[in-house]
């Protein structure tokens, strides 16, 4: 078991989130001992995509195409884009929403002390698609962090001086959370934020 | 994000013990965005031991060679022989203890019901074995279990038969654990299991 093959292969799935040695080791033997077969299927499907996958040239999505599947796909609404921070989000939006517009990821948020500034996160090309075929709607979709924050302030900006709406998706206390597990802050800001409340609409 | 190659890569990830939905999403995601050349080492070195990784011919272990590296480390003590289901009790005894002697990987347990028998186990390999180079000692590291013990039942008649001495590794409660929570089980073999005890031994 000390042999090389053996450990590289558990030094490599060490490069997998999440994996420590011990999983590695779980993992890389479950492979060897019950399923060849998957794991021969993960290595040509791992070497194929971190080849061929690259990043659609419209919405900045992970894809093998040119343009991904949203952004060529006719009957979504090219009236509503919704900004995310990355790849994750999108497929986190569409599994969870019935959300048929058109997206463009950032791929990070800004964040000028790690050198992070509007270039980086394409948004001079989100400004020419705003210039050139601007939507109707602008849903900023950023996470609530402080970074995220100002990332939204300024796609915020960038819309106003256009004269897009601007909508950001809601933060509070999540359904089926309860207050008093709630952390502060997000307690704060769904007191701040409180809309006017008329059952049964 | 719905494209093919991005979706056939999350479910290949899934093959790997542990791994659902989301996990296999952000470790696609993860490595594709962040650690393309992990990715791609991981493909190649998964490839190559999925082909070429064996059993060793004389203790069943896992190796890519005739012999793994214990059995052909001529350093090693022929006269200690440790028997343990599979090859990540191998794994666990090498990083814990400071055993210097030989193994043989069971691959299994004796379990009648489910079709394993000693030649499933490769027992008539290991009976072979004790024949032509009998060990002074013969230590069980079976598991704890129904099974685990059946089999080293019928291990520690092997090895009786011939004349062999035979050991099995302490079994109760973990070092560090307090025994009120330590399972009843466990717990009433260590009582019975109970050594007599020399301070400062």
């Amino acid at each position: 078991m000390q042999d090389n093959l053996l450990g590289s292969l558990v030094d490599a799935l060490r490069c997998l989130p999440g994996v420590g040695p011990k999983s590695a080791q779980r993992m890389a033997l479950h492979l060897l001992e019950r399923d060849r077969e998957g794991g021969r299927n993960l290595s040509r499907v791992m070497a194929e995509a971190m080849e061929r996958i690259g990043r659609c040239t419209r919405c900045r999505d992970l894809t093998e195409r040119e343009l991904c599947s949203i952004c060529s796909d006719t009957r979504r609404d090219d009236g509503l884009l919704c900004i995310v921070e990355s790849p994750v989000d999108v497929l986190a939006i569409e599994q969870a929403t019935a959300f048929r517009g058109r997206y463009f990821v950032l791929l990070g948020r800004l964040s000028p002390l790690d050198g992070i500034g509007p270039e980086e996160l394409g948004l001079d090309m989100l400004e020419e698609r705003l210039d050139t075929e601007p939507p109707q709607e602008l849903i900023v979709a950023t996470n609530p962090t402080v970074e995220g924050e100002a990332t939204a302030y300024y796609l915020h900006k960038m819309a106003e001086a256009r004269g897009i709406s601007v909508s950001r998706i809601a933060h509070g206390v999540p359904l089926g959370g309860e207050l008093e597990y709630i952390d502060q802050t997000t307690l704060a800001h769904a007191f701040g934020s409180r809309q006017s409340f008329t059952p049964g609409r």
